[in-house]
């Protein structure tokens, strides 16, 4: 019987985070994938990243609605628990072997506590990272909570080997999100503005363009109106083209989405055009190609480093985030991210740095599934 | 205004080990007492540690049924969820300040979930204890979800330490179970036995008991009902009277129950009796007078070393805590319980030791709690 | 494509009433049988009904724990609202074209509202009957939520009319708990009660026993402990040697199952016997064969005709449902029910009596479940 | 004590329906008002009607998020069951005698099966209506849960005794929505498109506008799309300027406000004004001085006739609704649509009918609500 690896896809930033492994299992001659798609992944706010997932080959076994609605702090932990009670049922029905967890959301913290409870051992990827928002918080507690951790860089390794993990279950993988990129075109395809859907000005690829992703931080909730504010102030200012895209559904995030409508119906004639979501391929594509990435999403750090973008990185939300060359960070100020912005502009692109990957982690991550010891008992080791 | 303090009382056992911590906020000028009792403290199986509660004194600010019945694996992690759900709506409408969170149960997790994800500061108790069933790897990962820790001994401290958490915020305190015991008599009453309620053979108060609990392990799961037939081996060929306490609600206690139930009807003259529960007073005064104390229960690590009662701790569910010297660590197995009960009978009681508390911890807490740093956002230190 | 049908089997009372359908839908050349079982059809205090199920040859195609452990009137609401959360995502899931429902329970309307929400066509068995308890308004309600109406008699389906439900989507198709009993030998072999399981006095099967099975009564919630009290009183006033079956799960039972156990633990000597659950055959065989059955279950009413037991119904639970000669009506009062037995024992068996239904409903409602009508807005009629 | 009354407030047309009653509860000497603010109440994208309530002076006893998103049949029906979990622990703690719940969404059947298995008599407003889309079914199945009936008109009064209810608990009150609207200043302010918020074209408050409200059907998903296409080539033809307000929250709603998103951006120019929300008053004032209200609202029929408000009514949405003079049906077509419209033009203002109400039944609710017998055993007439 083959091995039955469940992994649950919660949202369109973890599908590119896992994509790979998807394809490594399914691929892998004693591995079985069990899909579950749920949470912000189904919703069509969030570009509905299931269709995305059907569409590249995947068979999905489960859709699992999770999401509380509110997108505040009390909602967050509301879909945290929806989550759980959903996935004891679904693991109850389609008895996964082995599960894997992807990073450090809220449905990533309902997998693991889900699976950990039932006696299922928990795969982590990219643990031993360090940020800032709850997803700090929730990064080190899943790794108490899981079974085998598959780590992106040598610091990550080490830091949850300092938590108390075993050595032999520790694994530098690189981070899956590489791969995906690593053996593709990057160029960008002449009406690749025009077929991206989204709304705005009208984006021309020929010409410098700026991309902006800006999520909210939940440990700062309250505060991301004004955070928003300062970043429409200095892209304003930077007079660029710019493709902005939609923020995820944490905490605060509704505070972001507000945001940007008002100023889009204040500002008709800016130079910004917002799209809700890219594939994770055309994603790379858009910020490979881009003149500066502001915001303060880990893709500028993670696949920036790796395809030499210059970053601007903005607060608290990254801090303590291993990065490369390529990122000037910044407070949440207007200036400061209109001044690094300009210097990233002059700067221009960037050497590759491979500090988070190689682009083979999924076949690595699907090969150690295979044989990963299935006990679950755990014990710290100091 | 006062800082408002939410505790919440998930199980019998959980308020044994907060009551003298809820004493002290109570009583502190600059604190105030929000009381949530929910999970197994209000269900009759369980003794319905609620009206003990109240009992007590305490005003009850709200009441959650969240125990999805099963006493699976499956179910423990549905309870966990829905746990979160409520008590996220609970603080919602209470607004704590800061939260409490007891030691490493289910109800524990989805304390500090609810309350990390709403940036409500959570306070932990029992933190840095090594275990044996899942409650070892939710143990910590409370632990990392947590702000401020109130560890019981000296390793315990060092361990949160290690797990990365900053020195100023974990606090040896001792253990506040031990805070209800440290003053009161210990003598048995005469009629103890007689008022004390549960099913079987009279205990005669004058004459040598032993007591019994075994919880199910969780990560063994499925062996409970195995496990539970060694000791009633055991105990049944030891032959002294015996008080045997009913297990706890986690996965596996109704394969406990049911053998429990069975010996009953199968051994209708065995020497044995029943009862689902002891108000905290009362049970510090059962174990203190017994020949010996049988079972996988912390109690007899913990109080019983403040109470120096002789203690055969069978299997793995303890492997790993820190313990004195008056217990006898034995695998699960009918001739090995037997021979370090009858060890433990010579010997008889042993010398108190204050290994995890010296009846203070209460006040210390509310004290800390009192002035601790509300901010919220963590950042592992290494 | 055949036609998917969704049966939702609940608890042990749900599988005797539709068992007979079960087996017709799982022949029927047009249809597909997709069985989920859950709530208290999965707990062991209550039988687990889903051994049963299997062992019947039965494949559960989910099982869902959707009990919030309680049994109390907050509880029941919380477990419905767990129903319909899960239901949803099973169907979701599972696709069926048409879903049964049967009678009048929480389970029941968690199933119709979740495929009533989801524009899956309801098919209610058992509406139009009258009685007491919550069932009273829920059965009424599932009717207004429901498409297809399979009803037990002529009354009742005059009731559904009158509830403006239209003539062609009411039929009268009988019972199908009687179809399970109308073939089989109901004599008791001689060792039925050594087989069966549960705690207490032998009993006899060559002697005339009598059989006591009675729910709580939801509305009436807090008198259970004395309901069950006055018929303990009665029963052994009756001398009779008794089986006594344990309550179902509605809020109340943890009242009646504490009083009686606590009867057990002062009678030592009864002459009772409890089961927690028969099969239905053999529960048909147990009730075929009894001097009296005494209670205040509908089995005494439904089955209690058609095998011609000598019933006393005790109370509001059975108020308005139609009966026929077999049934005494009491008060719940111990003197009244003493002498209705009394009575009852003096007149022995009954004849036969078809008012709801002659044994073939199973098929009858599998050829309607493959050619109703799919069609899913309602309009009241009047 | 007085007679505590919990109402639960679910959505910004809920309060407009209630808010009468509120108001008359808060100021009765005999009753205290309990107010719950749950689902769509409290979700900025339908306008924060809990922020209005609050301005309109009402203390909210407890807040609740119960929407599960995905806006879909699926997530209706968790959302009922989400609510149904929330509102019983709500219900526990608050301990209400009585509960009001309003009209026929599935926030309605939330509160009316929590209240209903809680043994809290339930008193419904707006039984025995006739429409279409899942809400047909759903008011009927409360009206068999719920223990006293408040009716807006003659039919429905006669249908609700037809569906078995006792005489003695079916009162004819009128509806509350017109309370609010009874004795107000109706006229339009001149700044009152100002001050409205929205986005799109500026409304001329001195020159004719249509206002349009169309929701999503239910019992028909998935056409929702192609619904709202035929709306907006009508109004689009009609070349009035035109306040088009947001749909609720059923499943299809993310359909019809994907549609009108589209629009917008490829129709920058259009006269068409988006709001998400009025006020009770102001959505009075809104669609008194409007040429035409074009769409499938429940308002159009009945605040429409009171106001005298030329209507277009579309669709099945409707369907069986009484009505006055003021409303003219049409198919989802938009053709038909543009010619009715055209003919509402022509004819303008009706005169006012009192068919719902004459403006007073939030005070003969109270008075109800005040003596209402609060036995809860229901038992069907015939």
């Amino acid at each position: 019987m083959k091995r039955r690896v469940a992994i649950v896809v919660a949202s369109r930033a973890n599908y590119g985070r896992i994509k790979s492994v998807m394809r490594a299992v399914s691929n892998h001659p004693d591995l079985e994938l069990i899909l579950i798609v749920g949470a912000s992944a189904l919703l069509s706010r969030f570009g509905t990243a299931v269709n995305v997932i059907e569409r590249d080959g995947f068979t999905v076994n489960a859709r699992v609605y999770s999401i509380v609605e509110g997108e505040n702090l009390t909602t967050m932990a509301k879909s945290t628990g929806l989550g759980i009670i959903e996935l004891a049922t679904l693991f109850e029905n389609l008895k996964p072997h082995i599960v894997v967890t992807v990073a450090d959301r809220f449905e990533t913290m309902a997998t693991a506590i889900a699976a950990a409870y039932m006696n299922i051992p928990v795969a982590h990827s990219q643990g031993g990272e360090i940020t800032g928002s709850i997803d700090e918080s929730v990064r080190h507690a899943i790794t108490k909570l899981s079974h085998h951790h598959y780590v992106t860089t040598e610091k990550s390794r080490d830091r949850v080997l300092r938590l108390g993990e075993p050595e032999d279950r520790v694994y530098l993988t690189g981070c899956p999100a590489l791969d995906v990129i690593a053996d593709i075109d990057l160029s960008l395809p002449p009406d690749f503005f025009r077929v991206g859907g989204g709304v705005g000005a009208e984006v021309v690829s020929s010409q410098p363009y700026a991309v902006v992703l800006q999520h909210p931080v939940t440990t700062e909730y309250g505060l991301g109106r004004k955070q928003i504010d300062e970043t429409l102030m200095a892209v304003e200012k930077l007079g660029l083209q710019a493709v902005w895209l939609w923020p995820n559904i944490d905490a605060g995030s509704d505070d972001i989405s507000k945001a940007l409508r008002t100023y889009r119906e204040h500002n008709p004639n800016s130079k910004l055009h917002f799209y809700i979501n890219f594939g994770v391929e055309d994603y790379a594509r858009l910020i490979k190609n881009c003149a500066v990435l502001i915001g303060n999403s880990s893709s500028g750090i993670r696949e920036g480093a790796f395809l030499g973008v210059p970053v601007v990185n903005i607060g608290t939300r990254q801090t303590g985030r291993e990065r490369g060359k390529n990122v000037l960070d910044v407070d949440c100020d207007a200036d400061a991210i209109y001044r690094a912005a300009v210097a990233q502009l002059k700067h221009g692109p960037y050497l590759p740095d491979y500090l988070y990957g190689d682009g083979g982690a999924g076949v690595r991550i699907a090969n150690l599934l295979a044989t990963a010891d299935l006990s679950v008992q755990k014990r710290l080791t100091y």
